[in-house]
């Protein structure tokens, strides 16, 4: 049923294996200590500033810089003299002039936070507060410049405020806001989390002279109340809307404002099929400096409306499949398109962008088995296209440029470019002439600017030099990478494996994620518990993508949404048994580890088996979708009134019984404003009635990500240690291990 | 250090012992079946009816019957046919003409329930639903008949209705009623739980013409809120004053009103030294028709102030200490009274009523080393009154008649009376003639009703015979009584051992309360957990007595009560550094177990030595005065405001880094109103920053108590589990314990 094929070779985490000496085979385990705090892995964030030839960036001791890139000149915005700019966001204007700066920043969910601003003139030093319109010091939600000169927006009370000018009043742009019930130019909760991801839910045209912003009203959500247990002698709570399944949904509606002039506003009129009825908007991009693209989709998310709307006039006309645009004449955009027998990959397309002429079919740049991830940028001076893109393989992204014209000839930037360097982000300044490239792993990641025209001329702006350091010479895991064939799909699966693993008979951890769309399989660095447990502990890790996964090369619309669960599991089930069978795998030791909705999945498989994993750990696991965000679970399991089989047969409460004589670790924050605590809860009252064998930990007051840093400390270490234990259980295996390790240690 | 003293000698809990067989070495272990549900003990309700020779009871099946002691005929007034009343209560007017049924009984704190009301007409079998004045079926708070006739009073929205008769429209008697801010003859949760621990909060005058009643504000008081996870999609949440130490506690008035003739209502007025001050009423008692006996407490609980009003005029005459009436010319009371070099004992005192001769010293009817621990009854025609004492032992109770003149002959009534009967709770007829004795240990509880006369004529109510059946042959623990001398004062210690403890080396469990003025070493049945862990595993349990318990002969004023904690562990302390020198207890397995105040102990016990104990077991503790009830912990620590450094002290959050190599179980309700899940919050914060060795259980929605019956088997069998697993840590002794189980379950 499941063929396998050893897709890359044993590649070496080390990134100074190839050039180095050979392989440290006695080298020394990974300490917990180097994951937690100190050391910590630093991915600095870089703002390509106008003009082109500079960046702006902040070091590790907390200084503002721009820097030349062609000069190799250094200026100081901003020293950390006056303010402890560790802690702050910074923003600096488009005219260099000033430094937005975000201080006691207090976060909020995954994105936003709370703040206060602080305005810095780089000419004389002057450090201004950023108050509100009536003068308060508190209270801005959101403040960031705009793309010319030093104009500025913020939010106030859930209103859009407007500055021309550091020096001008400001203009207020918005008056429906109502604190925690209608927003303007933010995401509410399930906008920041499920729909948009990103806080800010307001974009400038290029020219600065429109902004286009939601507005989003949770006047008829329901509200869900998060209790916060700690410091004060009553407890404490925060309530926000938050739709779930089956719920009330906020509306959302798009305007734009004119801001040279007199302002004025217009809202973007919906399709009409979506008018009047439930819907999102997924995405908002300018295409020109008068017109935007926008996703509009049904409540079910079975149906996209991408349009291209008029900010003069607020029409929108619809477009039939998503698009990225140049000067506005055409859209590039990426568009499954069927390779023969491995099932359809997402490439680029060029279509027309006349509505007027719908029919002219997309006309491909690109081919092959292998998606294209991201476009990068169009660059028309030079007729090229950047792009990344897993032609490389399918754990790596690579960027690329291919030529708008002629036979589309293709050419690899980074392949080969930076040592250790496999799985890129890339960012282009405005015109194409630099990018910036985030090497993410699967070396120690670093942060470089290359000349778009000589790639391999460049400039290193962070190494993460402590980390290496702090690395080298110790006994990393090594990764493999399989992919395996089962039911007419292929399966992914990353395989860290302790040094020396052939000869050993490892236990192994599964580490289950597998929400739809996301990809774990990648080459991407990662220093955490999981590779302190491979190295110390000589535990064989492994993560397997699940359908629908990034660079997949399958129809989503071939399975059915509602199958979700079942089809995963089964998936997962079927690597478990290919891997149970390798020769250095002990089939009697494997244990699964999932947060949220992996932690799901973890639970889904041990109710499917019986005791074949010797146990779980499940964090802040999704119990049931009923109580789950409206915006993922009716995108995958339909409205809870209709599909009321299907959420019943999803859920994992009712699979409790099977639950009982596995051996699990339940870890939730009581304030985690995703998955709420009465997920655990649901489930623990239903563990009591079956007596089941389970372990809890709770963290008080912490959220879906642990902030306290003790807290963080404490997770690792209980997941370290629950983990090692349960793993390490046959009596007769244990002393043998035991004596191998204290060899070592010495 | 400690001395001991044997005290009593070896008392075996088979009520069978005496008379039977020699003891059965070889009988079976209590399983835990025998103690969950279905062979559950009862305690009878028995209602004295006037006439004197009638009881009212419910049977085990449900129905209600009236039982004539005269004739031992029984009359059925309701049978359970027509409902479910084993899930009711029932209570019969005062004319035996109808029966007052509240059902779909819902719990909320210990004593108070929300209930349907419905009466049943005993001479045509009519059954009327009680509804609200409105004609509502919901919303009663509360309903029971007065001491004549047919009379009803009922709360209905924070306000007392009453009816003369059952035909009769209801009668507004309050107006005042607020929801969950302002109610009247009810009690709050803090008059509930920790003042006069009793829902009802109105007493009737023993001729029915006049209702003193409680009005309690808590419109000042900070609300407490408890979040329910279960059920619902969205969470839910109850709100109710609690005022925790330092906060606004409520004010509390008491209002007497003429039932016959025209409502007339009188405030009865505080002494001037409460009046405009935080203050607490912990007693309101009838003394004529007329007159009442209310004890006033400021808010520090160290002046109590004792009156009797004038429910005519509501002027109230302070009297100097408690006290006990007759006709009102003489008040009973009991008083400490020094008795030789033992300490102060309570006893009984008679002192003239008249508040003008307060010079008149006490006169003293009983004295000796054991304290009279309730006045049962005054029965002025044969010129005694019956009391229960400690004279027969200190963990016995027996009911004892006293002359009031003469040599204060004494005699005691239930002395050898009933097999397997020590430990009474006595209840007399309105007129002496009859009493019901609840004989509650050591043997298997039974319901008596005696002649006083002749107490040994008696009528057998319930003897629980399904249980004792279920006991018959089992393996039951021993108990054993110790009295130990230290610094000047006596502990008092229970010991339970498994059959044959002599010969072997038993684990310890040691069960902590010690809330002040309680008492746990007596001769009570007791068929729970604890008890199956000693005859199942072979743990040996220990309580042991606080200072200031009842039966204790000290002063509590000699102890200052913010060394509350600190003497408290001294104390279990310096048990267990005896308990550890017995050649039958293994001196590295002893455990301790605790709820609440006990939970409390526990930690503290745990974090003042050093791995003494193997494992701890804290169920809902308080770790906090500050967060705990303003009515305790300012009795004992003071005001927080002033006390802050006692408090502090007081605090387990301070302890942690102590508790951090110490093993233990901790298990809240999130849902618990006494001890609120924040206290266990607070820890888990805390010893997650430590890194704490700990396990934690969780039971959604379930309160102080444990309500479903899942909760409370799996409660049990965790706490059985985990003190058998940790007592039987040693691998040498576990191996042949495990020999000895064997050969005992075939």
């Amino acid at each position: 049923m499941i063929a396998t094929t050893q897709q890359n070779m044993t590649t070496d985490l080390d990134m100074h294996a190839s050039t180095g000496p050979p392989r440290n085979w006695k080298g020394i385990a990974i300490a917990m200590v180097v994951i937690v705090g100190v050391l910590s892995l630093v991915i600095l964030s870089v703002i390509m500033l106008t003009p082109e030839n500079e960046v702006a960036l902040r070091t590790r001791e907390g200084h503002v810089l721009s820097y030349s890139l062609h000069s190799n000149l250094t200026a100081t915005l901003l020293d950390n003299s006056s303010l402890d700019l560790t802690t702050t966001k910074f923003h600096v204007s488009a005219d260099k002039r000033f430094v937005l700066l975000a201080y006691n920043i207090q976060p909020v969910f995954s994105q936003s936070f709370t703040a206060s601003y602080a305005i810095y003139n780089v000419a004389n030093g002057d450090l201004l507060e950023l108050n509100s319109p009536a003068g308060e010091k508190t209270g801005i939600q959101y403040a960031a410049w705009g793309p010319q000169g030093n104009q500025l927006a913020y939010v106030f009370e859930g209103d859009i405020y407007y500055q021309p000018a550091m020096t001008s009043k400001p203009l207020r742009l918005t008056s429906t806001g109502r604190e925690g019930l209608v927003v303007n130019g933010l995401s509410d909760w399930m906008y920041e989390e499920e729909v948009l991801l990103t806080y800010s839910a307001h974009w400038w045209s290029k020219d600065g002279a429109r902004l286009a912003y939601f507005t989003i009203n949770n006047s008829a959500t329901p509200l869900m109340e998060i209790h916060y247990f700690l410091g004060g002698v009553y407890p404490s709570n925060v309530f926000f809307p938050y739709p779930k399944a089956g719920s009330t949904i906020p509306t959302v509606s798009l305007f734009v404002v004119n801001l040279y002039g007199p302002a004025h506003t217009l809202e973007m009129i919906p399709p009409d099929s979506l008018r009047a009825r439930d819907s999102y908007i997924s995405m908002v991009k300018w295409i020109s400096s008068t017109r935007l693209v926008v996703r509009w989709l049904n409540r079910a998310q079975n149906q996209s409306e991408l349009c291209v709307c008029e900010a003069t006039t607020g029409a929108c006309s619809e477009q039939e499949v998503p698009l990225f645009s140049s000067d506005g004449s055409w859209f590039y955009l990426t568009l499954p398109a069927k390779q023969g027998a491995r099932g359809e990959f997402r490439h680029i397309a060029s279509l027309p962008a006349q509505p007027a002429i719908p029919s002219v079919p997309p006309r491909f740049l690109t081919s092959g088995n292998w998606d294209v991830t991201v476009l990068c940028a169009l660059d028309e001076d030079n007729g090229k296209i950047y792009f990344l893109s897993t032609e490389e393989s399918r754990q790596s992204r690579h960027l690329y440029s291919v030529d708008l014209e002629g036979i589309f000839h293709r050419q690899c930037l980074t392949c080969y470019l930076l040592e250790g360097c496999s799985f890129f982000k890339a960012e282009f300044s405005p015109n194409q002439t630099y990018f910036t490239l985030y090497c993410l792993g699967p070396g120690v990641p670093k942060v470089t600017v290359h000349s778009t025209k000589d790639p391999s001329r460049y400039v290193v702006l962070e190494d993460n030099t402590p980390l290496s350091e702090a690395l080298y010479g110790k006994r990393l895991p090594e990764t493999v990478f399989k992919t395996l064939t089962a039911d007419n799909h292929d399966l992914h699966l990353k395989l860290s494996m302790p040094q020396r693993y052939e000869a050993k008979l490892l236990p192994l951890l599964i580490i289950v994620d597998g929400v739809p769309g996301s990809q774990s399989v990648t080459e991407e660095f990662a220093m955490g518990w999981p590779e302190v447990l491979a190295s110390t502990h000589d535990v064989a890790l492994a993560w397997v993508d699940g359908r629908n996964g990034v660079g997949w090369g399958q129809k989503i619309s071939s399975v059915d949404p509602r199958k979700l669960s079942s089809l995963r599991v089964k998936d997962q089930l079927g690597v478990v048994e290919w891997l149970m069978q390798l020769p250095y795998i002990d089939d009697r030791r494997i244990a699964l580890y999932g947060k949220a909705f992996g932690g799901y999945l973890s639970l889904k498989m041990l109710a499917a088996t019986d005791q074949l994993f010797k146990c779980a750990v499940a964090v802040a696991p999704i119990t049931d979708f009923k109580l789950y965000s409206a915006a993922f679970s009716e995108r995958y399991l339909g409205p809870p009134a209709k599909e009321e089989h299907t959420y019943l047969m999803a859920s994992v409460l009712e699979d409790v019984h099977k639950l009982k004589d596995e051996n699990f670790l339940l870890l939730h924050g009581t304030a985690d404003a995703r998955v709420h605590f009465q997920h655990s809860a649901e489930l623990l009252s239903r563990l009591v009635k079956v007596e089941a064998n389970y372990s809890l930990q709770l963290y008080p007051d912490e959220g879906h990500t642990l902030r306290e840093q003790r807290s963080i400390q404490h997770f690792q270490q209980t997941l370290v240690h629950y983990l090692q234990t349960c793993l390490k259980h046959n009596p007769l295996l244990a002393s043998i291990e035991e004596q191998d390790e204290d060899e070592e240690d010495n």
